[in-house]
């Protein structure tokens, strides 16, 4: 189980997440490029500590919204979809190239991973845009219910999925992450930490309701952009550790 | 000696350049990188067409400025010199790969362009930045009188240079182009034909004040951003093929 | 019947129409406020020239997305709904009390103008935010077989409107524009004038299924980015001088 | 003396400066008005505040720099200073009258200021423009030796000026700041408050030379971007309040 975590974040003068405090513990980094977050300094100095630490770096393409930090949606008109990726992910695999590092992944953040979720043919441009580029991606999704057919579809289009959990997240019966408007959403940390285990041992999750989903289940997303969330990543990673 | 133009300098809905009726009539694209103009969609139309006609691609960053056209100076600390080109620089390779085209070199824009020869700093810095770069790049910068120590500067870095001539502009005694504030700095099309014919036959440039320059000219800057310029460019090829 | 023309819609060196020429043959500018274009020097060049020719000036908002020119829908929350208008209607006030001017209407732009009537939410919001602005300031809005609705709700939260019909566009029996991907959506020169001549003897609309709409017409939109709509605006100039 | 503080510096997702802690012991807020910084919402919870707490607005107009947060020199011609600046205290007026709060006050921000205090034709475009700003408004400049020079220039383009000194640098025996770059630039807790109280006491600034400068100080700046500047806020804040 490889945890991965959205880095690369501050913008300018604006900082978001200490990163060196993150970059020990996780293996994957969800590197902005730019449109949501992410400076080319910012973007520099994230690769760079990645490289010392030995973190696989993937592309965190985004909306073209500062301002919203890339949590709103927009109406992408879906032949815009490849060239909205194209640039954010060419940068990335470009500034990483500077670092002496290889891109492995992508990841799309906020709004546009919620929508890819939800729009069967946005996941397709989007499968289809990362399928295009012409270096070796894998993309990263949610693990939900409609994972066979998620994988079926990226077999046909050519592009290699990972399937993403979550840690802190409570998940429906359905398998979708419950709205954090609702009460429970956010596990505490005894919960969460219950999670992770029975994800790293027995590749479930116990909903909200009670079931247990068996899901496919490649990286787990953790958070560093606040203190208490950086000492949980901590704790995930021995969990993880005493496993392998 | 290759004719380049400034293309993909369109943004969302606003147009600039009619790019089909000027990539049949150059060799070198310096295509925008986003920051002073060039969204993804403009970029990747832009690569498309250079590449229906042949024609070299190259990245041509400038400062973020897109209120601006990237023609204000801005003082960029030299430290950051290299990952504001790097980001723009890689956007353009990895778009430029997605269309099956390897990026060839860079020439920066406007007041960044300005700068780097008023700047003996900022010239370094930009030459470390492309040598840098982990890809084989050239770095096209203006012919001037002080061509030889650009060269063995350049040597002494790593990054090979292409020496740029100006069609439509007078020079001055020194090797540099005659302020725009100045009578006389824009040729007419009759003064511009003969300059061509110059550089071309000669190797020369006849100095507003008489004296004949002799310059290395690798390209020949031209532009496409009015009908009227457009019509030069034919003419101006019609001239260069005739030699060759 | 008053005629209104989106303006200042230029950015920096990328123009948008050819204002000289439209600002004689209006009465309402509605004037870009730097979200999907419209830097300061534009709104102000802008506002000059409505002053000149004696042309009513209002603030045209949109959603935060120059790349998109506006036109694509964004999920701004409800509650930042009233900020993202305040700003603009504030920049274009300030701006347009520079030329001695008064602000007198807002309408906003684009997706946000769809969303606005396809989303009651939405539509509440901005009639608040309007309502809220401590100017004496009317929206405008689209006529539509809803109008008394409107009406009712806009008498309730303070809001002056200003019903809005187009002169280009072919209507449906349901009081709506048809979608420009239908045939027939966008009229002919001929078709327009005829429409506009019933807006202006009858108040009605004559839809594409043959139905007569009688619908309340404060204003009339032209538009002014391309030669032939300003010649068209010259025509629907002379239909509606020939009224009055 | 009144106490002034940059503030609404937030952008977006990003925080800067925790407002609710610095807002009870100023009297003046500079308020960011989107261009280096502040988003109409947090511009919007600015304005919030600073009613809450009776403080005095000003806007803080800067150059369009987001990535460089104003920081950086950007070479506006000087006809474009006025619509600049006219648009930013446009927003932040009509803002701030959203707030029922009337705007007192110009004080440009960080590069801007700097080269205004530097270049005397851009200070001229900046009297000017705020001059021509259809309001009563003030503008902040630096207390210099040159401060009866700027007086005067001032009374003769009709802009009221609020002279202003700064509590936690050294000056020079020519009454600038000392660079940043500099040992002692920056002083010590107890040299500022030494500092404040000769300001507040005598109206001199002792210079890192040893001279003494009688300077006129209407205002002086202090900053809340982080913890540490925030409890000197308060002891600087007691010190004036001890004198009146």
């Amino acid at each position: 189980m490889q945890l991965n975590c959205d880095l690369g974040e501050s913008f300018g003068q604006w900082q978001l997440s200490d990163e060196a405090q993150v970059m020990p513990y996780i293996d994957m980094a969800n590197v902005a490029c730019g449109f949501h977050a992410g400076d080319p300094i910012t973007i520099s100095k994230t690769l760079n500590l990645a490289k010392q630490h030995d973190v696989c770096v993937g592309a965190h393409p985004a909306y073209p919204d500062l301002a919203g930090f890339g949590r709103r949606s927009m109406a992408i008109a879906l032949p815009d979809v490849a060239p909205l990726l194209h640039y954010q992910i060419a940068a990335l695999e470009g500034m990483a190239k500077c670092q002496g590092l290889t891109l492995r992944f992508v990841k799309p953040h906020g709004a546009l991973y919620n929508d890819m979720m939800a729009n069967p043919e946005l996941l397709t441009a989007i499968m289809q845009a990362v399928a295009d580029y012409p270096s070796d991606l894998q993309l990263m999704i949610m693990s939900t219910t409609n994972h066979a057919e998620h994988s079926k579809q990226a077999l046909y289009i050519g592009v290699p999925l990972l399937f993403e959990v979550f840690a802190d997240r409570a998940y429906t019966d359905n398998g979708l992450l419950m709205p954090r408007t609702q009460e429970g959403a956010l596990l505490s940390e005894d919960e969460m930490l219950d999670q992770v285990t029975n994800m790293i041992h027995k590749k479930t999750i116990t909903t909200h309701g009670g079931q247990t989903l068996s899901l496919p289940m490649d990286s787990l997303c953790v958070h560093g952009d606040n203190p208490t969330a950086i000492k949980q990543i901590q704790k995930i990673r021995a969990l993880v550790n005493d496993e392998t």
